[in-house]
């Protein structure tokens, strides 16, 4: 046996770091512009705890390209690097400098005085984009500027340097295969998408600015401008502000910044803000939303201390909260793990469970403060809050507080008025409540008419989840069902002791049903005859609530399997009181039977949205016809 | 001035490589498999050139757990590693061992037996996953096996072993935050995800076979079963063979094995299969497809030597062949470069066009060897075709020969056979070829009647991006307009030089003109009289084709800016020459006269699809009242 240690051979170093570091090339820029920020910020601490003598200023860093030179060049203000420590932190490769320098100056509360150490070798990755790699760099200790050059392979040459002002410029010669690394539109792409939100400001050219004229400056004079730094990000991004600072303007205008794609407005955010047992701040918003099932998701930006991570937050926000926007910065959620492992993960379930509790007592407070307002917006918010009551528990206990059931006239309803609602005039003889529903004002018309003449009330539920929903809330709630108006005449929706006298005797009926089933085909309809209110329509086509659900519940995922592929079975209710039906059943010539059955059932099909194609075509024929 | 090399600090590589080398962490068993791979590649290339004078075998590679012991094994029978070789290759990180194999034993031609030399540091990515690796191997010379000890520091111990049989044995001691590569489902998932089609037999587990009886056995005794070996993957995929060594149901097979979940059936393949200017082989499906814009993309599995790398082919294959599925595996694509740089890559230019004109060529052999067969399957894969008319003009060009136009009818033409066909009856006065076309045969279904009745042949294009596809069309081809149906009257669709005359004087029609204006709401129709024939029908409603068709491109992505929030605009066309209009104009109570009008109006509304909710419940009951 014989031990010995692993030896990392450094020729071959670049190649691993090119391949393997990061599958997106384009990262270098964020790691070296953290790298940057990094180093300011360690000044600040410095000076702040009285370790550095020197004046912080108002450091900035700037991010350059030299096209001709085919150079792109990253300086900063900070700290700097002395030829010791050059040699320790650039020469050593995986020396975790970030982590060294948290160790040696963390203060007793152990807070790390918001240093990125999470990206503390990226320099490396420079080599990824760049032939060459220079240093530039002088330290805030009084010792002289260091000038660093390598070329990609493990060889490097150490000289001094004239540079005579605090801080680090590297310059990275782009490699043939990067040029798009020189171009002005790309790399502002990418300090837009990383550094938008980064603590230090980030200069990237100039910009000119106008200037108010000088008095008693002629009207023709075009007024004085001058060239100013642009700078590309706001070091202060409202998320990392108290609350108490910001007014709905400030939110509003963050949102804009973080969509500027995006022309309408919000409709509430949330402030996250928690640092125990866990960091967490963010600011999340409700966008307006349409009812669309493949809603955009991947809008919620994760960020650590500032710095861009991803916009996939799979598995760190509950699932029905991703459809919101916003931002969540946390350094305590881990990356470097798999998703799997994320989400067993226990400190990431607590953050997911803080964010959903944020929301509901949000929306809560919000329906609380300004019912009128949330009634408004209850359209836009409903998928969300829908969505999250089937899946999360938790969520859809608090829901019952402000979760709205809105009637096809605009009034909303909480599931508990709902009920002291509907309660005297939509129980059933078998002592259960009745809900009356309808998914769509247009198509269901007539039974949405019908079923307001007897005073019920009907609930206008489109979501494409509902019947989803429903089926949960039947499970949960006692005595209660569901019912779309068009799954039973009017009088059998709900089912009272009352029974109707039929004008017709059975001989009637009998000869009536048996005409009736010669002229309608029965693998479309089932024949019933009823005896209903004359006022009633003569002909209603049903379709009973329980085979329709499940086929819906199946085509939106669940349900009974084998269902979605059932075909459409549906009723045909004949009113056996309405005057049309007593002419059909007297009427002598069996062509003008036919002719007045057809035109009957046409219409039954036209309120189910039923008629379509040839049918319609001859309808309208045979119509015209009817009127002359 | 001073020089220096620059050195690895070994003390952090472990962090480094757990933190950087992969983002995924399940990827280390597709590094320590693809190892395995190719050390018995390797192991079977020296037996052909005679360098190793050892029975190659059928070597297989096992993947075993022990859960107790939290241990993942991953044993081959392949090459194997003496102790100068351990040294060499896995205490000297970044060694590229595979490199350097391939430099010596590479034949003439450059053919690099198809040994895996991409993932050849892959083995330190054992480190992402477990505390302590152990490696226990024997090398085929003829020289003692080796066991080498290293728990996560840089320092190893290495000793003799008693392992008999050639091969390598790695043993990972897997991390408390790894257990799940402990789970059986788990590394079966990742074995069927990455290893599926690798080119060596990989064992996990046993599964019991049963066998035949034995003669003379007796009726009830059961058949006897042994227990063999579970084989994981598929070593010779239906893509790395010749093309004529496969039949059509082989390829239908392998369909089967890449989508085990998908029941449907490919409509056909094509199978591609290039070595010069680039190495790419692979086998494409068109899957049944629907009109659904939100189809599912990311189908296309990309290899490397039968490793699987990515289900992201963007930017490798066009876009518009994104919604096909298969495999593609080219050693040439290169991958770790950013999706830009992809895109402006030479060689993956080649590819990308390449591909194109296999698939072109494939639907021109289809067409040209079986037109009926092509014609049925056109509704399933017009998708694919008149998206990369839309988008590729290489493509555009060579789906003349292939690309229909179906009708409401059924029959298929070519473009040019559709111009011949229709030349003599849908040339307009002004010499131009009117094309007609519905989008939806039962809502436009009188539309398409009264056409037809003119003896005109209606297409029936119903695919989203139909109106960008028209526009292209129109600007390609000299004197061609495409108009719908419901564009226009029947006579107004393709104007003839013939006039019609009307029954009514200017007089009568003044008067008509004056009533109608009353009753109908004019910010919806703009009310028009024509002389038509007396059997078309007497109120008639159309829409504009331009505004039409520029409001339906917005909606798809472009057309004209703002024309999506245009509202609807339809004329009413009254047929002066119908006897119901002579009807309304003759009537003498205006109550009468208006529900004329009103029945008339619904009945076009009808035709349109435009009758809704509370209009629909009002026509239904003044139908029923007109019955009566």
């Amino acid at each position: 046996m014989s031990k010995g240690t692993i030896n990392v051979s450094v020729e071959n170093i670049f190649p691993l770091i090119k391949k393997f570091l990061y599958s997106d090339h384009e990262i270098f820029l964020r790691e070296l512009v953290s790298n940057a920020t990094d180093a300011t910020l360690k000044l600040k601490h410095l000076t702040n705890i009285g370790e550095a003598k020197v004046d912080y200023g108002s450091p900035k860093i700037e991010v350059k390209i030299d096209k001709d030179k085919k150079q792109l060049h990253i300086i900063d203000q900070g700290i700097g690097m002395t030829r010791e420590e050059v040699e320790k932190y650039i020469n050593e490769i995986a020396f975790s400098g970030a982590e060294e320098f948290i160790e040696k100056y963390k203060d007793k509360n152990g807070d790390d005085a918001g240093i990125i150490g999470h990206f503390g070798l990226g320099f490396y990755s420079a080599f990824m984009v760049a032939k060459k790699v220079e240093i530039i760099t002088k330290s805030y200790k009084d010792e002289p500027a260091v000038h660093w050059t390598c070329d990609g392979s493990p060889n490097y040459i150490i000289e001094k340097s004239s540079k005579e002002d605090r801080g680090t410029e590297i310059i990275l010669h782009i490699a043939e295969d990067s040029t798009e690394f020189l171009e002005e539109s790309r790399i502002r792409e990418l300090l837009v998408k990383y550094n938008k939100f980064m603590p230090i400001p980030i200069k990237f050219g100039t910009k000119t600015e106008t200037l108010s004229k000088p008095e008693g400056a002629k009207e023709e004079e075009p007024a004085p401008t001058k060239e100013v730094d642009n700078i590309i990000n706001n070091p202060d991004p409202a998320w990392t502000k108290a609350p108490t600072e910001l007014k709905d303007e400030d939110y509003k205008s963050f949102y804009r910044e973080l969509y500027p794609m995006q022309f309408e407005e919000p409709l509430f955010n949330i402030h996250l803000n928690v640092d125990y047992p866990f960091n967490l701040t963010g600011i999340l918003y409700f966008p307006k939303m349409t009812n669309d099932m493949n809603i955009q998701k991947d809008k919620i930006q994760l960020y650590q201390n500032q710095v861009f991570v991803t916009d996939n937050v799979e598995g760190i926000v509950p699932e029905f909260l991703t459809m919101l926007r916003g931002v969540i910065d946390s350094p305590d959620i881990p990356l470097n793990v798999s998703r799997s492992y994320l989400q067993a993960d226990g400190a990431v379930k607590k953050i997911s469970s803080y964010i959903t509790r944020k929301v509901a007592d949000k929306l809560k407070s919000l329906f609380n403060s300004d019912r009128e307002d949330f009634e408004k917006k209850w359209n836009d918010i409903k998928m969300v809050i829908e969505y999250g009551m089937l899946t999360e528990e938790k969520f859809y206990e608090k829901a019952q507080d402000f979760a709205l059931y809105p009637t096809v006239d605009g009034t909303y309803f909480t599931f508990s008025e709902l009920k002291e609602k509907i309660k005297d005039l939509q129980t059933d003889k078998d002592d259960k409540l009745v809900v009356l529903y309808a998914s769509n004002t247009e198509t269901q018309h007539s039974y949405i008419e019908a079923a307001k003449a007897k005073g019920y009330e009907v609930l206008l539920l489109d979501s494409p989840i509902v019947s989803h929903l429903l089926q949960k809330i039947e499970s949960k709630e006692e005595k209660i069902s569901f019912v779309r108006v068009d799954s039973d005449p009017i009088d059998s929706l709900i089912k009272k002791e009352e029974e109707a006298v039929s004008k017709l005797n059975d001989d009637e009926k009998e000869t009536l049903s048996g005409f009736l089933k010669e002229t309608i085909p029965s693998e479309k309809f089932t024949v019933k005859l009823e005896a209903m209110d004359s006022n009633a329509n003569p002909f209603i086509i049903t379709e009973p609530e329980f085979m329709r659900r499940m086929k819906e519940m199946q085509q939106t995922g669940g349900g009974m399997f084998g269902m979605g592929a059932m075909p459409e079975i549906y009723n045909l209710v004949v009113n056996t009181n309405h005057p049309l039906v007593s002419e059909i059943l007297n009427t002598k010539t069996k062509k003008k039977k036919e002719r007045l059955v057809l035109q009957a059932l046409d219409l039954a099909k036209l309120s189910k949205n039923l008629l379509k194609g040839e049918e319609m075509t001859r309808f309208i024929k045979r119509s015209y016809e009817m009127i002359k």
